[in-house]
């Protein structure tokens, strides 16, 4: 029989005892290879997970196109963990060939319990969370980021789905103006930011009341939600 | 200052100290006021969380459509535990209406981490995670739910993302029937079920591969999640 791909979401800016349940930091302590997105982050992580090993022990390899020697370590019955850099691996992060490859080969993939800033958000927005859809980054260019937020307000109408998407974080502001600019007055933003955090803020209001708010979110990461007014 | 408003992820047929951080269920275990979508349920689950009081001398009230007298305990500096029955509150789920009401009176809403299923299967199904849309249930009747299947084909072509949708158990090999005649040969189908049991089963096949399959999934609770070949 096979190894076993975990997929192992870690913290998003918190201790790793504080993100993910016992039982997940246990079944990480098993493992001895790793496929990752980052070294340096992935080295911190295990150490604080409390490894019941050196971690220079570790074989902690970077996630790269060619998935194929990850493959080979999980058919010689070496389980794997796959970790990203801050949440859910394959999930707007890196890591989904290495997944999708390994479900080809007929390897089992078990993702750990931990936080996701996409189901967090939703969760504290109070916006549909019947319905929902992740768009990812919108883009760069201002003019199709203006068009791309009137498309995702017709989306949210249509579908009667929440919007969520994500900017690096020194573009944020920028996102935010574009929001406040094409957006309709009734159209409902959530920003969520710091998650999980001590100076976590999650707070939806109408685009109108943004507008005179003079908000200014910064570089911390956050994620935003629309719902178009429907009624 | 009123009180906060705590979202609460619940297990998905394991245990609470299996689902959640310790710090959540420290959190958990300061609170004496719960709004909950089911009274026995819930008791079970803060029995399991290991609170400091009995579990008759907690306030646990099941969720209605007036959600006022949880805002007025909160304006009276009680924090609140939203629970719901299995996975997250307010995401295919009930709750919104409650984050909703904290949100517009300004009260803090602080998710807790745990288990989403849409999530882990997401994160295991190697399929599309930078885009996807949850669309909650399918229609019951026969074409309407093919005509859906249809749409959602064209949908993930269109969007590039990963179209994710639940059953109620006792109609999961109905959907799936369908999903076998609907689709097209090339789409990707992953099967998601008992997440975080021991049971677990998550994969993903061409729809081509499921017809020659002969599988059943049973009364087992399941995610469906669907790409459509762009390739």
């Amino acid at each position: 029989m096979a190894g076993i791909l975990y997929a192992i979401p870690t913290p998003l800016g918190g201790s790793a005892a504080d993100a993910l349940p016992v039982s997940a930091l246990n079944t990480i302590r098993t493992l001895r290879y790793f496929a990752v997105e980052n070294a340096k982050t992935a080295r911190a992580f295990l150490k604080e997970v409390g490894m019941p090993c050196a971690i220079q022990d570790l074989d902690i390899a970077v996630l790269e196109t060619d998935v194929s020697q990850h493959i080979r370590k999980l058919q010689e019955k070496h389980s794997i963990g796959l970790l990203s850099e801050a949440g859910c691996p394959a999930i707007a992060d890196p890591g989904a060939a290495l997944v999708e490859a390994a479900q080809r080969e007929g390897i089992r993939v078990a993702p750990l319990v931990g936080p996701s800033s996409i189901v967090l958000a939703l969760m504290a927005s109070g916006l549909e969370g019947q319905r929902f859809a992740f768009c990812g980054y919108l883009p760069r260019e201002a003019d199709e980021r203006k068009k791309k937020i009137r498309e995702l307000e017709a989306r949210s109408r249509r579908e009667r789905e929440t919007q969520i998407f994500i900017e690096t974080p020194y573009r944020n502001d920028v996102l935010f103006a574009s929001l406040l600019e094409a957006s309709s007055d009734r159209t409902l933003l959530c920003l969520a930011t710091d998650l999980t955090l001590p100076d976590e803020k999650i707070e939806t209001r109408s685009v109108a009341s943004w507008r005179t708010s003079r908000h200014a979110i910064g570089k911390r990461p956050t994620v935003f939600l629309l719902q178009s007014a429907n009624r």
